[in-house]
């Protein structure tokens, strides 16, 4: 059974950090997060950078017996604590909540570390501890050493100095069983490099960079300097900035630090995580205008009741002790809280998305996303990064159950889903690829169809990341399949993209080998159209952009190589559905085939259908070479009979694998991209 | 709508004695404790003492949903909070247990005060917070002020001084609303005066004087003196001890200092309760063994870790901000808790003693008492002061339900319970006294049976005080039934006590007028006897004292006023219950009647039973002149059926008030006792 590491608060801004860096370190985490202060987005892009699956829980540090459920499922080895209310100023207002929240839910945390056999315990603190440390008069404990006598000056600062007391009192009760490191934060600041992740303050920042960085972006009109005329170089007060992840870093390192301390002994120690190097405000403001390349509006006001000249740490005995220190500067904060900034210009909060869990169990793993941009609406779900909905000028376009737990049904007819990592039939569910030949798990009588019994329509895939630029939503999920799974050779990492504007829903699957030499892939969306309400899609009139098709075995159902003219189908002329239109057919747009990256085609129209009864025309485009049409004779499934929907897919040559003229449209190879784009388009007629 | 003070803790040693001091003065309380460190029994003497039903919820402090019902049941105006874990050894060892029960649950108790618009709190601090005093070396803070900053040596103190540290934040946090008057206590000693409360620690005392009577019966061999070389005038340490009566004072001062607040002004203020005067431990074992009467061993051993000089109070705020000071001597203290010691020898805590919830809904008014003297046992109900059972040798002797709730069945045919005030058929409920007449209540046809519809058997009594000395538990009952209740006049205070030796049960009631000039008075038992587990008592032999029996009208069912004989008895001559012996008279023992007390008449037999298929021999005794005897032919409820158990029930003469030569019997008169005794007595054949 591996050993996790439970993380309280994950989902927050030192926590979501601290969580990357943990597994970076080859560490297992669970999250628990009540979300009373953070976002599951977190989480979820936490997961798009580790390109794993995180546990997660919405559980609050109060509830024991929730919190227990969790130590019972996962065998924790060691807890960080981050998870508490933190603004100052609130603080002073709802004290209650903030000793309700910070020292019982500790004290209920370490009771359940405690009925666990949970010894080992990094917890949060803050320099706040240290209050007015000018108060010495003479200097003495500037820069603040760790045996500086704490004295905070607001609720926020007592909750943590009364669970240090707490913690202490613990430890000083079973000496050697106890581990307890106390790590006192100085200014965290900045964000993660990969722009994902970042601080996401609710309403006015209380802290000098997110106020500048909403000064930076428009969202306030300037930034406040709170007096300078103090004694230092440039007259305003200086603090001790640190680097997120350098903050993030020192975490692992007092984790490590525990994990080596002598069995049978115990430990209860603090550590400063600071730079050392004291910044004032114009130092921060400076560099972060250099970040930014414009000068930003400021202000300077009276100074702040309870500021003081300077509170910069002596980050000595964690340098030491701990062998780590900070290392990343100011100035790269700067361009990374910049960079968080601008492509996430509302931080987790992006307007017009919403999302809610879609399974009974209330998991967080397959969410149903839901984006509204003008007239078009799209609902995503995790679970095959699938099409729940489509809906334009309060039309519903597409057919799939509306609640999460049907789509697990044998029945499903692959409602909505990513099909891959390789969609359609492979014959016998084998093929060769550079002389060696492989073997799939045959799913569909003697074939291999979309991949098999754990196909990305069985998964939830990781993400997504959700941003919204330039009038578009850019919607990211991910999937790394594992070599091996159905029979398929290599690790393959894919990204589905989804960019949703106010007219159509763009699917963008990118690839790559993460290990293994070569496979085969092709990928496309198995979603059921249907223009109205009624069970089936009769009276809907639809044009193919080509009448040439494969030739299909009539009892293996696969090609026999031939192309052929399908006799229904003029290109480009309506034809209209009814019960004698029976396709499922691969249809040839370009005879040439392709190769493994087709994004730098065109995006061309392929398909559009209409119906007289409603409103909307959907145009399906795309850069592949063929398409599958399928009137969904096959669907029988809860809620949804034979022709329900039809489905237009976008994708290379059926069974390519095992046409040797076909088989460079399939196969990847180490270094190189699969690349596929489909887009459904949608225009009042 | 009443306005109640919720005292949490209540149950406990200060928080006892403050109910009583509330309820003294006028206030009415509402109890939560959660019986964690402290027992139910305290609360059934305070009702005993104050003669009155105090509601009490067994709720702990961190259910906050418990808690909150209890807010929005009763109307509450302020709330004393006591509760807490309290012993500063143990909180070195379970320091969470300390942190969860003391802060967490203060936490909770204040945002439910919070969410219910109550905004007096009276906290139950401790000097503890002061930690040790003379580390500022001048001894310029002895006696210690207010003003001296905390800093308490171990979590049980910290829990306290991060409490105020809270409530001190809450009140910031919003001035006008929140009005909180800190207590920190001294050394609180003594018990009340009644000898019915006092402090019952578990394990052994960590306090002077508990040890020091503990050793006094006996429980431990001698007193550790820690020190008799520090510098006081016998060398060992000085202490400020204050009679827990004293300090339950202070907290009525506080609420009243609260109440008479201005409108629109909040508060948070400290008082030291203490007596301002110093005690060396030489001084207090003097004044204790003083109050024993004899020497008690003590041994000298070296100081204890921690321990200082002298821990003396400043009251001075208190005596003049509150009007409060401590009046009660130490010798006045040592007195009370000797008397407390003897009466109580191992507290509330009576060895064979047990006490299990009655009712389904788990209330504490009606419990169900069980109480074992070697081959007797004897279960007691508060409703009725009832007799649930009784086992001798094995053998069950009376018929009653086993579930609580099956008393309130319309059918219960008074099943053990005692009857009062007035017992047996009053002619059309009707009767003069004094030259002015009643009307009853007519709950038996034309006749007030058994006092009518609120009889004590309706009633849960108050208590018990339940006591062993010499061989014998006694449990003392109390209810105070109301001028006018069932039409009967006066406000009469009876207490039911029973004396459980091992091989008999008596049952003592004495009442007196409270309010009122006069009233009626006849009370029996209505216990249902079989010696047999068999469903009627066929086959039991009875003997009775007299074959002399009041003749009954036989409609009315009521005397005529003559004796006539029965023609079945033979005086002391067996008969045998089969089913033509129908018994429902009222046999005379005594045809010259008697005084209202027959309590100093000799306790004669004047019935027997047994049956050849077991092995007890019943015999009741009594004071009193007549005796009703019924075979219970009127028997039909749940679970039992005609002649399940038969009723002997000793008493004055049937519907005597409306007999001129018979109502000196039952006329109680303001000034005097009703008294009597009934005894049933169990022996092996």
């Amino acid at each position: 059974m591996s050993e996790y590491i439970l993380v309280t608060g994950g989902a927050g801004y030192i926590g979501s950090h601290t969580v990357i860096e943990l597994i970076n370190n080859g560490y297992k985490v669970v999250i628990v997060d009540n979300l009373s202060n953070s976002s599951y987005d977190a989480v979820a892009r936490i997961e798009f950078i580790v390109k794993q699956h995180v546990p997660f829980f919405n559980v609050d540090l109060k509830n024991y017996e929730e919190l227990n459920k969790v130590f019972q499922q996962y065998k924790i080895s060691g807890v960080i604590h981050f998870a508490a209310l933190k603004a100052v100023g609130e603080s002073t207002k709802i004290p209650l909540d903030y000793y309700e929240n910070n020292v019982s839910g500790t004290v209920t945390l370490v009771k359940a570390c405690k009925a666990n056999n949970v010894h080992n315990l990094v917890f949060s603190s803050s320099a706040t501890v240290y209050g007015d440390v000018t108060r010495f008069g003479d200097n003495s404990m500037i820069p603040i050493p760790e045996h500086c006598p704490m004295d905070p000056t607001n609720p926020y600062g007592r909750t943590k100095s009364v669970i240090e007391n707490i913690l202490k009192d613990v430890y000083n009760s079973e000496e050697s069983a106890w581990k307890f490191a106390i790590l006192r934060y100085f200014n965290p600041i900045g964000a993660h490099p990969s722009g994902l992740l970042g601080e996401d303050p609710l309403g006015v920042p209380n802290n000098l960079l997110p106020y500048l960085a909403q000064v930076a972006i428009g969202r306030r009109d300037k930034l406040s300097v709170f007096g300078n005329d103090y004694d230092s170089h440039d007259g305003t007060p200086i603090r001790d900035y640190i680097h997120v992840v350098d903050l993030a870093k020192g975490h692992i390192a007092a984790l490590d630090y525990l994990k080596n301390i002598e069995q049978g002994k115990g430990l209860y120690r603090e550590w400063n995580l600071g730079t050392g190097k004291g910044s004032t405000v114009f130092d921060v403001y400076h560099a972060f205008v250099k970040a930014v390349g414009k000068d930003l509006p400021y202000e300077i006001v009276g100074r702040r009741a309870g500021d003081v000249l300077d509170l910069t740490a002596n980050p000595a005995r964690a340098n030491k002790e701990l062998k780590w220190e900070a290392k990343l500067s100011i100035e790269q904060a700067c361009k990374d809280l910049w960079k968080w900034t601008t492509e996430n210009p509302f931080g987790f909060n992006v307007e017009n998305y919403s999302w809610t869990t879609f399974e009974s169990d209330g998991n967080y793993d397959n969410r149903l996303h839901t984006f509204t941009n003008g007239p078009l609406t799209v609902k995503l779900a995790n679970r095959g990064a699938l099409i729940q909905d489509i809906v334009f000028n309060g039309e519903r376009l597409v057919k799939a159950f509306d609640n999460g737990d049907d789509f697990k049904l044998p029945t499903n007819p692959y409602f909505g889903t990513v099909v891959g990592r390789f969609a359609n039939r492979i014959a016998d569910g084998k093929f060769e690829l550079d002389g060696k030949s492989y073997q799939l798990t045959l799913n569909e009588g003697p074939n291999n169809l979309h991949a098999g019994f754990n196909g990305f329509d069985k998964n939830n895939l990781l993400g997504p990341v959700v941003k919204f630029n330039d009038g578009k939503f850019t919607v990211e999920f991910l999937i790394v399949d594992q070599d091996g799974n159905d029979g398929f050779p290599g690790t393959l990492e894919t990204v589905v993209k989804y960019v949703i504007d106010n007219k159509s829903l763009e699917a963008e699957y990118e690839a790559h080998l993460v290990e293994g030499e070569a496979t085969i892939v092709n990928m496309t969306n198995h979603s059921y159209f249907n223009l109205t309400d009624e069970a089936n899609t009769n009276g809907t009139e639809v044009k193919l952009v080509s009448d040439i098709m494969m030739e299909v075995d009539a009892k293996s159902l696969l090609p026999t190589g031939k192309f052929i003219k399908n006799e229904k189908v003029t290109p480009n002329k309506p034809i209209t559905l009814d019960d004698d239109a029976f396709f499922d057919y691969c249809f040839i747009r370009d005879e040439a085939g392709c190769g493994i990256d087709t994004r730098s085609l065109p995006v061309v129209p392929v398909f559009s259908a209409e119906h007289p009864k409603t409103t909307t025309r959907l145009t399906v485009l795309t850069t592949e070479p063929a398409f599958q049409f399928y009137t969904g004779d096959g669907v029988n499934t809860k809620g949804f009979g034979k022709r329900a929907g039809f489905c237009l897919e976008p994708s290379r040559f059926v069974n390519a694998p095992n046409h040797k003229e076909w088989a460079g449209q399939v196969t990847l190879r180490k270094g190189e991209v699969y690349g596929t784009i489909i887009k459904y388009a949608f225009e009042k007629k």
